[in-house]
């Protein structure tokens, strides 16, 4: 695999993260998960969008420009020849530092991108809700995608522990936050609806374009409200995810239903 | 800097961590500061303690015993010629592992161990109180030392905006859990009081030594306790520092009070 790595592509072998790197010693960071599909990534304003908020709350300074990190993107895909479906993962860490919270000054962010093939798609899913852990919607850190969002991989090594494929995790208020890398949509008493930002749902790209094509309405649902739901749908930017069973029972008819299908199609149609 | 690497001895330098490690990539992974005096590392019996419980609770394999970490710890100090006080810097992480949130199998974990000089004693803080931030206390996340805590960045990001030193955080119940990297400690009617690891503390190691010597006792405070104390004194495995001003105000007599000098007496008298 070559990777896009503070500006030159290198065979990843070869590429050497400084063990003082915060992303590697704090979790200091940043990532995007975006599609490709026909060799170009997909959504690409919005990702780096929402990498520049969150490069703006954590105060890291960005090191290249939106057309450069685009370039970056697409140098990705051409030199490892994915000209099919392909996975782009863009990181953005703080750069090396000395021991300590606080930053480094100067700062030398390091900016790593890589590429692999799409995994096939996933098969409906079967999720719990996490009593393990919960998600702190009162943090800002909610409504970035940094590093070390480590609550999400508690969720999904308990759901692994339940027999499950995933979890939901709740918010401290106890409403339904996000699953352990998606946001969820459930389908309740005929309406469409996905819970707001403010319950500390990860401001998702793909979530963004279905409120923005009106497929799907914002309101707060709890694990009850999940629990009795005609439909459950998990999405990221990579793909559209029935769920068909939760805490061991059947979602609806136990089949993909008609919601799945309608954000797969709006999503994946291009 | 020589660090000990996967079971090595080598120049820092000569130290790649590979970029698909997922400490770099999720944060997936513990840290412990640990003291060293006179060449010797202190507590050490209680900070692998603590490595264990976080490793345990992310299911990441300790690939080390507790011996052969000791003495990475010793060698990593003896390297470096840190005859002196010095602070030496443990991380574990899960290692090098494909995309996707779910832990490879079989995982073959990363350690490093740094050390360096110790800094200078940090003068009398300012502190604020955050309200940038909250520290979810009901995530077992914050009774571990993850990579990736970074509540405590934000915060101190935001009291280094403020003019202070550092912050305290409240938990998502509004009350005092602890500093961006230390445990808080304070006087109070005459009674020294910390919060207890419900209210979202850290499992400190010199927090513990405290408590067991008697000095201090477990007590929720909320963030008017704090600016009413009589004394705050902050925490942490490298020292005892304390606080003589809070949101602008003098605390107490606004200088160095008599639970400092104890903690510090208590803690590295040896």
């Amino acid at each position: 695999m070559v990777v896009w790595f503070d500006g030159a592509l290198v065979p990843i072998e070869a590429a050497r993260v400084d063990p003082t790197d915060r992303g590697f010693t704090l979790g200091d960071g940043l990532f995007e998960t975006i599609r490709a599909s026909g060799g170009a990534p997909r959504r690409v304003a919005e990702h780096l969008a929402r990498l520049a908020r969150g490069a703006r709350l954590l105060a890291i300074p960005l090191p290249y420009d939106d057309d450069a990190l685009a370039a970056a993107l697409d140098a990705t895909l051409a030199a490892n020849a994915l000209h099919d479906d392909a996975v782009l993962r863009l990181e953005l860490t703080r750069g090396p530092g000395p021991r300590g919270l606080l930053p480094p000054r100067p700062t030398r962010p390091t900016v790593l991108v890589s590429a692999s093939a799409s995994p096939p798609p996933a098969p409906p899913a079967s999720i719990v809700v996490a009593r393990s852990t919960c998600r702190n919607e009162r943090s800002p850190l909610s409504q970035i995608k940094a590093l070390g969002a480590l609550d999400g991989l508690l969720a999904r090594l308990e759901a692994e522990g339940r027999g499950a494929d995933d979890a939901v995790l709740l918010s401290t208020a106890g409403r339904v936050a996000e699953a352990s890398a998606s946001n969820v949509f459930a389908r309740i008493a005929g309406e469409l609806v996905t819970p707001p930002l403010a319950d500390g749902a990860l401001p998702g790209v793909a979530r963004a374009a279905i409120l923005a094509a009106g497929l799907a309405a914002e309101r707060s649902i709890d694990a009850d409200d999940l629990l009795a739901a005609d439909e459950i749908v998990l999405t990221n930017s990579l793909g559209v995810r029935a769920v068909t069973r939760i805490e061991g029972r059947f979602v609806g008819s136990g089949r993909e239903g008609p919601a799945t299908m309608t954000l797969r199609a709006s999503l994946f149609s291009g």
